[in-house]
């Protein structure tokens, strides 16, 4: 019986799912990212220290024999990379370049979009002591050439940071600046008046500064002109200095390099309290109710090791949610969802090895095939291949092998060793659902 | 700090996983197998029914919130396998061939090739109310195919088959066959003698059945001559003549396409008792110690829906215990252990923009690259690069471009859109170690 929260997908889905993961494995390869993966399961204690309090632990403990301690299921793959990268700090050369593409479990209320088994594939560098400020702007265009590079809705990363909110919360005079966070993260769900009242109320401003910091969750802009929108606010802070300086270098460099693709968005927050700069969210333009699709941030204090410490920067496509949208809401087919290109028939069982030889014969020059599972009549044959999506059927014969495109019922002779089968059939494709076609 | 039971491996040794996943399905997709994966938890009393019952199964809970009943996570691929066929029947086309990789675990003791997480690599084959035998020959010449295509030591595939076994066992007068299976099976652990005396104190065999037994077990031919040995022990019975038929056709067809990849070995069990037929089990030649590589078989009674069954046959390649053994005893290499084939330097961080151009350019060509994290002296940039396994630093300057290996020292001037990076650079390779290099 299904299980709420934890998705499985047809094969049809299955290769919707892979090729999102291919193509984030080729564009993080290409910007020199190595794979690793770090086991499931770590300590509890340091699961619950490292992240946010509200996400919910998936603990493990064997039925029978003695406890292997108090370990849980990762529910991301930033945690674990912190501690692996502490671990294993004398074999890796800063900054080191990860990718990760593994699932993680949070026992949180499935709904829309939210699993509680899901795979994420992440990029992460880490520094030795000290990380350069570029790599945050990095981070982004390498995720926005994954977006580019699918079948998908065009998808916006907004960037924001951390200091710059933290700044202008201390510059209105917070005390307690990751609390106003808090509060203004709310402000999608329930309204910029309830944040107002609640940032009087909860995080003790004024009435004049609750305004002034949803005024500033306002602001939005493609390229820097969000920095006099935020001067106009009357703010003044060092943190926030710096912060809109860090946030106008990495949205002019993204705008040099692909207009549109990364916003300046004042909005954005992230829940977990671990980053301490640049921080990343993804809508898919119209369908942001899912909510991001690819988010992350810059991390000082994850990672340390006595005096040394390690800091980070990381963004993560949220592959599950992602697929879940593209199937759910129809976006993409595959042309079929098998790998199989052509079937081979099979004219008798004592000649199936004369079916097997020549199904080799095209295996060996990248074709996938496979041997009808049964010697039955040609037709059937033909069915069972359509029923699979198997676009071509051979038919075996001394004189004279022959190859049927079971699609248009086009049928010539053929030679396993010189056959050409046409680009577009050799694998299985994700192409956007055409709303044309009825 | 290290988990023992769940090993984690460092981007060189994740390069040969990857390697090994990669080429596996390759020559899956080849054969027409579609990828799926399943979730990873199960409902625990579904585990225990269909399982060994001395596997020892990992319960999740949720540390907070309402129980999501009792869930565990799965200890193979088969039963989820199962489990989703029954579900999704609906939605599949029969025979129904997938493969799957994916984590597994299983709360046992740790030691060399025995891990409590480890990933599996498995191909099935299910039907629906029946199933071809020849797929039986099919699972163990794929698997071959997949071992053939690895720098890895030379792996033989062993095939045995219940019926012949079972069928033995009652011809000799077991009352209880798989009660004589449980104990033949220790025969590599605990020897000839100590089970010849325990297939009388345990199993109620006399002491000429307990004999014949073990000289059953002691059959091993790369051919069909196992037939005859088998006969001269003189034991009838039609379930044993079944058994001897199906093992003669699958090390008869299997040789003749393959010959010495697959042998009749009497001698192996597999401990799991959904199997009905033909099992497999691999050994690494020289590296037998750690245990089978490659395991599996064919189950008729694993899935049903009603009085509807799903015949299945199946085979499973053990990544984990195959990588940790390339690794541990350190019969492979990886040429780099990053991705990147080229390190763009940065001349100052005000032209970082110019490098970047380079490596973008480079990378709209397939080739990785990555950009100097800080504009040092060239000396410093290059050493990074020596440091990370890159083979070659590409300089950017307004007069003229250069290029250098920086394992023979060769510069020369090159344009990113037409240097040729030699193929053998081109991407990370796993080789055979070669034993003469000191």
């Amino acid at each position: 019986m299904a299980l709420s929260g934890f998705p499985e997908w047809l094969p049809e889905g299955r290769q919707v799912e892979l090729a999102v993961l291919d193509t984030a494995r080729k564009v993080f390869e290409r910007h020199g990212f190595a794979s690793i993966e770090t086991r499931s399961v770590e300590p509890v204690e340091q699961l619950l220290r490292k992240g946010e309090i509200d996400k919910e632990v998936y603990a493990i403990r064997r039925l029978q024999g003695d406890s292997d301690g108090d370990l849980a299921l990762h529910f991301d793959l930033t945690v674990p990379l912190a501690r692996y990268v502490v671990e294993h700090a004398g074999h890796l050369a800063f900054p080191f370049r990860r990718y990760q593409m593994q699932k993680v479990w949070r026992g949180e209320r499935p709904q829309d979009g939210r699993f509680r088994e899901f795979t994420q594939a992440d990029i992460d560098i880490i520094g030795d002591g000290s990380l350069g400020f570029h790599h945050e702007v990095e981070m982004a265009l390498v995720m926005a050439e994954v977006f580019a590079a699918l079948p998908i809705p065009r998808a916006v990363i907004s960037v924001n940071n951390r200091k710059l909110a933290e700044g202008f919360y201390l510059g209105v005079g917070a005390s307690d600046p990751a609390a106003v966070l808090r509060v203004v993260d709310k402000i999608d769900k329930i309204g910029a008046d309830k944040v107002i009242g609640m940032l009087q109320s909860e995080a003790g401003l004024d009435a004049q500064s609750a305004r002034l910091c949803v005024e500033l969750a306002d602001i939005r802009s493609e390229d820097t002109s969000f920095v006099s929108r935020v001067r106009a606010l009357g703010v003044s802070n060092d943190l926030l200095d710096e912060g809109v300086d860090e946030l106008a270098a990495v949205v002019a460099a993204a705008h040099a390099a692909n207009p549109g693709a990364v916003v300046a968005n004042l909005r954005i927050a992230r829940g977990l309290d671990y980053y301490t700069g640049t921080v990343y969210e993804t809508e898919l333009l119209g369908h942001e109710s899912v909510g991001s699709v690819s988010s992350g941030g810059r991390y000082d204090r994850l990672a340390s090791k006595g005096s040394r410490v390690f800091p980070g920067v990381g963004i993560s496509l949220g592959v599950t949610r992602l697929v879940s949208v593209l199937l759910g809401r129809d976006l993409v087919r595959v042309t079929r969802p098998v790998p199989t290109a052509v079937l081979v028939a099979v004219n008798d069982e004592a000649t199936r090895v004369d079916s097997e030889r020549i199904a080799g014969a095209l295996r060996a020059r990248g074709i996938a095939c496979e041997v009808a599972p049964q010697a039955d009549k040609f037709g059937k044959q033909i069915r069972y291949a359509e029923r699979r999506g198997i676009p071509y059927v051979w038919f075996p014969s001394d004189d004279g092998q022959q190859v049927k495109d079971i699609r248009s019922g086009d049928q010539m002779p053929a030679d396993p060793i010189t056959w050409v089968i046409p680009e577009d059939d050799r694998h299985p494709r994700v192409i956007p659902t055409t709303k044309e076609t009825p």
